[in-house]
């Protein structure tokens, strides 16, 4: 609960409407999509930065904390309001105000829906390709504060690579004006790449720049389905090899095939070792030619069974596993933990073997898919936080996982965040020097430490 | 003049070999290849990160100043050494350590000569896009401390966009380790993104790893000839608009079309208001389709002349004239001044004809170059320093052209960087409290201020 002398504050900026107080409201915005949760004190709703930069001045004044949120689609608890902080909901900035085809830009709230921002755009022939798995639901907002991926990475990056400026109220309240619409700029820091990935805890944005690309006119995409995980890894470092660059290349192992078949009953092979799931887009000349290289391969790869989709009904099947893999491991238990290691793609293979080895010696359920073209695979644990012994050692589970991640030249998160989750590990991926020159930045900006409080740093 | 004292302990580290004391030494350190200049106080030239460590914790001790320094090639001052700072070269840091076409990286030191590196990765059948106009000469630590650009920003973005990771020694003479080998890391914040174009004020930079693509195996080149510079101007934004995707977009006036031709004698014609030239990429088919493409937009773009190159010999050719361009304006005056404004593209035209305008109403000798797809234009002033009333006349219009490009949505640098020349302009861009944030981080990574002192921001 907030003071009164604020609650009343934050009512003459928004109105009673836009201030949630009630215990039942305030609790639906307790968490995200992670494991941990903490009841904000209130929940407020923006309409503009001027009413942003007031409630943060009224923060800095009386030194409660605030902590932006989209739709809490996060995976790494970066939304999770702790010490009794308020919720900023950007629910009611949700607008795209400009879609400039000639310069390649559109200009948007952090509200808006991601998907909805990508079909925007489309329908002008442009394209954003940064492309989250929880984008039907997660916002522009939220994907710029985790500096979201997503499935289109290997070609095409992530949403920092899109985001050209940004408007945001700093935790004193003031306005920041952070890069330029144009594609180049370098004129001092690069705030917007700072900002980009940072959780909510350096500044508010309350407008975006996001960088479009042409809309690529043809796609092929291809399901390969292989023996065991190793042919699988050896595939995907063909391709790259043969210097392909697919729009999508992702990997799901056996355990994740068999959840998919159990609920989706979609025909996959419940025996295949693993399964690849590509696509390539671009000029139809150079998808056919991209494809004629990956089939030319397929007598080396040796895959069990192929399928190629040859319309968009066809490309919907492909990818209908892949698309269901985690709602169909969630629903084996009642907690999914969902991680994020990342690795040089070489080590793909290694990387896997180190997540059975875990599974097997934790005694633990573990479904494996993600990006393979990028060395980024979701180990998903299937597990229950009330059963304590098996929390136990999901936890010790998870702390040899980052550990394999990081001495195999990877990192601890290539896509969800530190947030919560990982924040005790990061010291296992940076030296000292490292993190307290974070942390020394975080001070710098905000120094009451009011924005986002308990999250990236264990003080 | 260093203090005997701090000489005699920076011999104790590097050995009487790698330190310049003398006078005329000292003074080939003095500039870059923009107009001020500053004796450093020394020249040291460590070679491995255990020797920069002891240098910095030595300034950090002496609170001495520290300029690194690549080739000295950069255009806005930065590697200048104000305040007797010491010059740190790294002339003998420059060795590439590791090319990985399996990953796509490769790992190198500051002193690489960025062209030497394109042409070692290449043998190997991969890419390393970004091609500033100096690569002959500069080095990659110093496009990763100016971010530098060049001709395929266009399609494949600046130095930045081909960083994954960073070692670097801090201010207090510490070990950072930023970003990952990955291609993907949300592991705390993007201090990547900060260093790069930060000018060696917030750490010394002795290690990168550099993302590299498949070489792309063919190319199309042409020149196209306009009478006017809003014919051109409305070429690349048709060629934009067609969804087609150069890797570069350059246009050159009339008044550099002529001073090339006085230099080079390469038959452009001296009449034409503007060129254009283009290239694109990838693979054959898709080159060939795009190439269709842009040459069904010449009966409506209506060119005076085409010149489309067929061999390697013509597309030699197609950009001599492009890149003779600085050569041949710096030969018509004893001073030149290049500038960087860039615009959102849609606001190419109106920009040209703010220069045009401005060179009038000056009484100015301006040739204007530079990259149309990026928005990017290199109006270059031809001038002479020592003539006082001329050199007013220069700083009032290039105050006017900075304060133009922002109004018509802008920057002030596209990729040159702020350095000493546009410290004072930056308040045009960037409101107080952004350019307060930006000071922020610098005193919290530098309270000393120690690393290049005086550049980007006016204290």
């Amino acid at each position: 609960m907030l003071a009164p002398r604020i609650l009343k504050k934050l009512e003459e900026i928004l109105g009673k409407e836009r201030i949630i107080e009630d215990w039942e409201g305030r609790l639906t915005y307790s968490y995200d999509a992670q494991v941990e949760e903490a009841v904000p004190a209130a929940v407020v709703f923006p309409q503009s930065d001027e009413e942003i930069a007031q409630i943060m001045k009224l923060a800095y004044e009386e030194e409660f904390y605030v902590v932006p949120r989209g739709a809490g689609t996060g995976l790494s608890g970066g939304s999770v309001p702790l010490n009794n902080a308020i919720v900023m909901s950007f629910e009611k900035m949700n607008k795209i105000l400009e879609i400039n085809g000639e310069d390649l830009y559109a200009v948007a709230q952090p509200g808006v829906i991601t998907l909805d921002f990508q079909n925007e755009v489309e329908k002008k022939g442009l394209f954003y390709p940064p492309d989250p798995a929880s984008a039907k639901a997660s916002t522009l907002g939220g994907n710029i504060a985790e500096n979201a991926g997503g499935l289109r990475g290997f070609k095409y990056g992530v949403t920092r690579d899109y985001v050209l400026s940004l408007k945001a109220i700093s935790p004193q309240g003031e306005q920041l004006k952070l890069g330029a619409k144009t594609i180049k700029s370098v004129s001092g820091y690069d705030l917007v790449g700072l900002f980009c990935g940072s959780e909510g805890t350096l500044g508010i944005v309350y407008e975006s720049t996001l960088k479009l690309l042409p809309l690529p006119e043809a796609w092929s995409a291809m399901l390969l389905v292989f023996s065991t995980l190793d042919e699988a890894a050896s595939a995907v470092s063909q391709i790259i090899a043969q210097g392909i660059v697919p729009s999508s290349l992702e990997l799901m192992d056996n355990f994740t095939i068999k959840a998919v078949e159990d609920y989706k009953h979609l025909g996959l092979p419940r025996d295949a070792g693993a399964i690849v799931i590509l696509e390539v887009d671009g000029y139809k000349e150079s998808v056919e030619r991209e494809m004629a290289k990956i089939e030319a391969l397929l007598t080396k790869m040796k895959p069990k069974e192929v399928k190629k989709a040859k319309d968009q009904k066809e490309r919907d099947d492909v990818w209908a596993g892949r698309r269901s893999a985690l709602a169909a491991l969630a629903r084996i238990s009642p907690t999914t933990l969902l991680e994020d290691v990342t690795v040089p793609r070489s080590r793909l293979s290694q990387m896997v073997h180190v997540i059975e080895d875990i599974a097997k010696r934790y005694n633990l359920r573990i479904g494996t898919f993600g990006h393979a073209g990028d060395g980024n695979l979701h180990p998903t644990f299937l597990t229950d936080w009330r059963n304590k012994d098996e929390w136990e050692r999901v936890q010790m589970a998870i702390e040899e996982l980052f550990t394999s991640a990081v001495e195999l030249g990877g990192t601890l998160s290539g896509e969800h965040g530190i947030g919560l989750a990982k924040a005790p590990f990061l010291p296992r991926e940076y030296n000292e020097a490292t993190i307290e020159a974070m942390k020394s930045i975080k001070r710098a900006l905000d120094p009451k430490g009011l924005l986002n409080p308990g999250k990236i740093f264990i003080d």
